[in-house]
């Protein structure tokens, strides 16, 4: 049994990362790291593991982190990773930084975008960003990993075949794309207000009566995951790619849908160029547990990869427009969040990708 | 007071328009018309009119309506607006017609999208489309007026600015949006259920257990709504107009926001652009009482315009990629049905376009 | 035109008065106050009345209130009204407190469940309990009245019938609910989260994330309406009534149902009795244009009476246990508050009572 | 591996108890039946197992079922239990239905409130009413147990240590609840609309648009629901029970809350009995892995149940009308159906109770 510690276990992430701990056959929790409730049951903070399961929370300190766990869930805010993972590694733990600290390997753009000084630039060259189904080797052999925000993990999965080398050259060539990617990708992402946190945002006004019944953009082409999203992209196709990403809430808990346009010029043959490119990332994901390609005329959709660690992606060709629309479901605090995490923990410690993340039972 | 009648008044834009009206000043309800609640009040079938409004439900026969009414509002499905409308006309009344038979001025294409034969061909020159923002002289002279879909009505008004005449043009040549706006519109419209009226229907799924948190496209580049919006774009833009057009529903009643990608190569000094462009809006739409052109940096969302007449418009530059995203805000039963058919009603009555349409306030 | 003035205009019962207000044919509004709006255009914190209303928001001051406005509304939390009203009253101006401090005539009571001293205890008196359909004479008459909660609307509404004087004697002969009235009484609320207001509420967790998916008691048999309903109850009763008072809230805007429990002993032949009930609540409700008693068989619910000033009261005879349930439905923001507020001041002021309440429009 | 078939397993039930079966570790599915899905994928009918879980759908064929499996767990409507445990108990089969056939002991109820013959009354005797919490040892023994309905989980779990025997009696003696308790229980209980099932129904109104934001009541007093609510706490007291039912609807997925108002005459010093009932209820529930007694101060609310078996009860003596209220929340497809049949299969196989259903993990 592998020892995992949660640092910040009554936000959002830790809270999803200790329940699907919790019923994973690997693993053992050993660690449980909490500011304000440091002392008391983890039950006292979240109440459907009252009389359940009980273990007490401790404060949050990197010494005791390395002395009890073997693998470290960082489940806090901004900042928080760059400051204890010198620490853990140094120890030889392994890490999951659940937050943004070691996503954009440009520490410059991590400044401007979050605000705050990154005092752990050496470890930039050192996290593995922890999409699997993209960079799984990578990940085996990582201490260091950063999991992806919940916007990219749906835009990238979304993209990457089209993006990718071979794949894409071949594809191209067909579809004649061409040159002009760089300004042709545009993300429609509406997100549950899950995504917001525990606590009250200016931003996403999340109060109920706020968000109750409406639709609603923010943070328009500024949103902290455009670089994440942009910076993998880039990598994957080997050339710079940039996209109009505008995130919406919508008055739900959890899901997120992104529907992405992809300008196509002069593409002909609709029907077999669907078809064709349902296959292309079929065999781009063949090994991947957790991407579900739908068949064409089926449309993805946020209700069935609820609760899982899904991401389901669909194909749709506009013949007046000769753009392509793909589709992409992710349960932004499973695949976007707790159970990604689970999912590099798995590979890093070479147990099985999936232990822990099967099904969703009840 | 005008005389009027509706036709359909169970449904949900026959509904709308009957509420509205018993609260317009220059109005008189004299003919409901209902296939199923023929002889009952209508308030057995509309819960909150029992008792407080008492009028009798008749069936809907032509004759009738038009010897009861000097006003008829159409509110039926397809196929029922070209089957009454040429004896409503012939008896010197005035029609608007909430059902889509008059919308698209080529029958071919009407016939594709919607399955049935149009019968009545030589109406369809003499039909005006009720965006009062666009045609409001036309509107005034019309006996029968085409009342827009609910998407249409959000697309057009976030993009006729855009693509007229004049104003376009010294726009183009300003940020060079050049001459492939054609291929470069991309819609993605969120919409709540109430736009897919009070019976299951297979297409939306909306009963209530599979629409609950569910993020749902559908009918992706293939909606009926599709040829009306490039139909008017393009009598607007002057030039075929075609547009990525992607429908979603989301767990809530009314409310559509239209999320709109528009390309545009090699802008610069974004900032200005954006603060030159609510300035083209606002002096574009400077007479209308019913479109809002939001400052810079705020966002269109539903909210601010449920259960109003309004549709709010803003504008963001994506800096990356050069594109201009448009958002607009409406609701889909007031500004994109019923409340429009009253702002039509009374444009081609010669009452003050805002009657009965002026605050919402309970 | 009568002058009214809001104090509190961007808080939930303000903003909702407003609206209603800006509908009404017989009301100007003169003054609007707000604290920390002071000095802004109201549609700067209202963002459905922006660019369509214009008025700006001034400072709360009494002094300015009774030179601006014959009319107060007084849209503040409790200790608001106790401070304002004697100024306001010895200008000879009228005023409605939509807050709590005039609605138990007991101070002790009062500062028990509010925790605040009464100040103005010599006004208790003076203020007129501001439920139309019991106490309008007195209304009419009135320069002080205390605008009910919203609980206490549906609930006194559904249960004033059964408990007065001569009706309920003749009643309680019949079916002999006899002397042990007192203690059966139970009232199962649910209540949407507008009820909560617009800041966060450690009390409700109307946060959009906590109260999604939720069903929650709160204040249980300890709410702050309890002793309004109490109080009126006993004094149409003319003995002393205990009610079991149960609030929930509920994931959705707007909104409350009563589900009420009386215990009637020995209930023989419960059809005759449930349409019989329905005339003594017709009868009594005659004149009342905003109580709806529906016909047995039906139930009241929610849907109906959302966005009206309408209460809706249906009847149910359980036949095992004896027992008679009451169940009435209300929009708490309307009924429940603004809607009333307005309908109080029509009376007040000699207009017509249903005068900018009619219908819901949009 | 205990080898399991489900009939019936595209509807709500079904696909619940398949969901909860694939992740339990002593089970094998080896028998899905379904009327329209024979011979498809299960996946093609519940989209979130497609490309996950492989297993085609079979035609309902008890002589199919037999042979499949050792336990099967009946899924369909009322009269099918009836019509295929004869044979299935003949072939040496255990069987859990999930509908209501074997609920209600005595046979005319059960046909006064389901409207069809009961064609296998002999079978009455045999089948245990699945609630481990009170007949555990009876369904360990048990080769045909009737699951019990979503709200008489909720009440009944509520209310048995009060009634039952010795506990009861002692605490009778002090509390003086006395000899009225028949008529004593009132219970207003609240549901998410997957109760209604996958279909539109008349009765629920659970099309969305109907649904949303309403407050609805139904078969008030007439549930049925209620004979299997009243025969179980009869048998507990042994005496008869009788109790209000008023069952509503609200617009979320999930969860029953029911608030359960109990006379209590005479009651005092509440604050020491409200500690009292919780430990007398922790000591009844004591062995029970499924029920959260809250301790006094705490509401029960669905939230931290949802998607868990867990029920969990809270206590609130009222001061001013000596009334218990016992607050009961459950998840009703999880502990109100899918959970409480996999718990009773555990029970019946003399496996682990708690084996597939610990913890909700994503």
């Amino acid at each position: 049994m592998i020892k995992v510690g949660i640092a910040g276990v009554t936000g959002m992430a830790g809270e999803g990362t200790l329940k699907i701990l919790l019923g994973h056959p690997g693993v053992e929790v050993t660690y449980l790291g909490s500011e304000h409730a440091a002392g008391s049951e983890v039950g006292d903070f979240i109440s459907d593991l009252k009389g359940v399961y009980q273990i007490k929370c401790e404060k949050i300190d990197p010494a005791v982190m390395a002395k009890k766990a073997d693998v470290l869930m960082l489940c806090k805010e901004a900042g928080f990773g760059m400051k204890v993972a010198p620490e853990l590694l140094k120890e030889g733990k392994k890490v999951v930084d659940l937050g943004p600290d070691f996503r954009i390997p440009d520490a410059d753009v991590f400044e401007k975008y979050y605000g705050i000084k990154h005092t752990s630039k050496s470890l930039l060259k050192e996290a593995v960003f922890g999409l699997p189904e993209l960079y799984k080797n990578k990940i085996a052999k990582a201490n260091l990993v950063a999991n992806p925000g919940c916007y990219p993990t749906g835009a990238i999965l979304a993209l990457a075949p089209l993006l990718k080398g071979s794949s894409i050259l071949s594809y191209q060539s067909q579809i004649r794309c061409g040159g002009n990617l760089q300004s042709a990708i545009s993300i429609s992402a509406y997100s549950g207000l899950s995504g917001s946190g525990k606590k009250y945002s200016e931003v996403t006004k999340n109060l109920f009566i706020e968000a109750y019944g409406n639709l609603r953009p923010y943070n328009v082409g500024k949103h902290r995951h455009l670089p994440e999203i942009e910076n993998v992209l880039s990598e994957i196709a080997e050339k710079e790619i940039k996209v109009s990403f505008v995130p919406h809430t919508v008055p739900i808990d959890r899901g997120i849908l992104s529907t992405i346009f992809v300008q196509c010029k002069e593409l002909k043959n609709q029907s077999v160029k669907a078809a064709e490119l349902v296959e292309i990332y079929k065999k781009f994901y063949k090994d991947e547990p957790f991407v579900r390609i739908l068949p064409e005329g089926e449309v993805a959709q946020t209700q069935p990869v609820m609760h899982t660690n899904i991401c389901e992606i669909s194909f749709h060709f506009i013949e007046g427009t000769n753009e392509l629309v793909i589709i992409s479901a992710i349960d932004n605090l499973v695949k976007g969040a707790a159970g990604q995490a689970v999912q590099n923990l798995n590979i890093m410690c070479g147990l099985d990708e999936t232990a822990g993340l099967q099904f969703r039972s009840m």
